[in-house]
């Protein structure tokens, strides 16, 4: 945990593609408490019509190249947490693959350490005690 | 917020996949105290085999025309308006494209403000104060 | 409920992703105290690059058969509900189709029956009284 999925138009290279997953870790490990190997990921490309957006409800002008993370994290963290990882990502995000900041939205949703067995049918509370 | 990921078989023309997009957001504007241009939506739209729904289970009988909704909200609304919500968007689809009541499906989670950054890094909770 | 999103690469046969599919469901059955035809799933077949996982993070090592698996649910279980599901799920993937312990991972979402309507636009909490 964190488990993100991150939805965003098709037609960008393996290159951009991979520098998102890239940024949106490295956020994550500098800002939101996570560990440097823990990274899980699902991208998802749409088609034109698939990925829905207003281009200007509480921020933007969003433009087509418009990404939307859904955060899932395995505990609670503090909403200066929060604030700091939104920030560092959009920076990040701005330096590779050169995301423009208004086009970068993200949403948290939070379960617990209970909820999650990361392999082998070993739940997570009995690994970490 | 509200963000929707809407599951549906592929083969639909663009103008009924926009009709469904259309009329869940119609619905959220109408029943779920949703603002009119706060509208983000994910439109996943799956192969044979991939999207997998009993045709009775409380409800039905579903047909390979099934849609499940999943929303993401920000605040937490009473079992009312979620009722409400239900309904609407039944009704809306039923008018636009012509979905079978039968054949829709809603789960809906609930995350808090905090959880929330729509651009440029910037937390919800400091745009709204 | 519950629903399940299923994240995997493609490549694999119908009668894989099938098999993949039924244990998944079997295991809730078994384990997780849903009822026999309560199953909804989504199935998404990712390409190379789109599903991102460290190959030795509290667990593995993961491979590319890797299966994440997003669950759904609309009550709360006891943590030892979630982790004899868990190992039931791998127990099952084993034998059919035959997925290594290692490739498996497992993230729960609960929320509340208010927040699910199956069909028709009725609430399920009116369903179940």
């Amino acid at each position: 945990m964190p488990f993100t999925r991150i939805s965003m138009h098709q037609g960008k290279s393996p290159n951009y593609v991979k520098a998102v997953s890239d940024s949106l870790h490295q956020a994550l490990v500098d800002a939101f408490e996570v560990p440097a190997d823990d990274r899980f990921q699902v991208i998802h490309q749409l088609a034109p019509g698939e990925l829905v957006f207003d281009p200007h409800y509480m921020g933007g002008p969003r433009s087509t190249d418009f990404i939307l993370f859904q955060v899932n994290a395995g505990r609670l963290r503090s909403a200066e947490v929060k604030k700091a990882f939104y920030r560092r990502l959009v920076d990040l995000l701005g330096q590779r693959p050169g995301v423009r900041a208004e086009d970068v939205m993200v949403t948290i949703q939070t379960n617990q350490a209970e909820d999650w067995s990361f392999s082998s049918g070993r739940a997570l509370i009995d690994e970490i005690g």
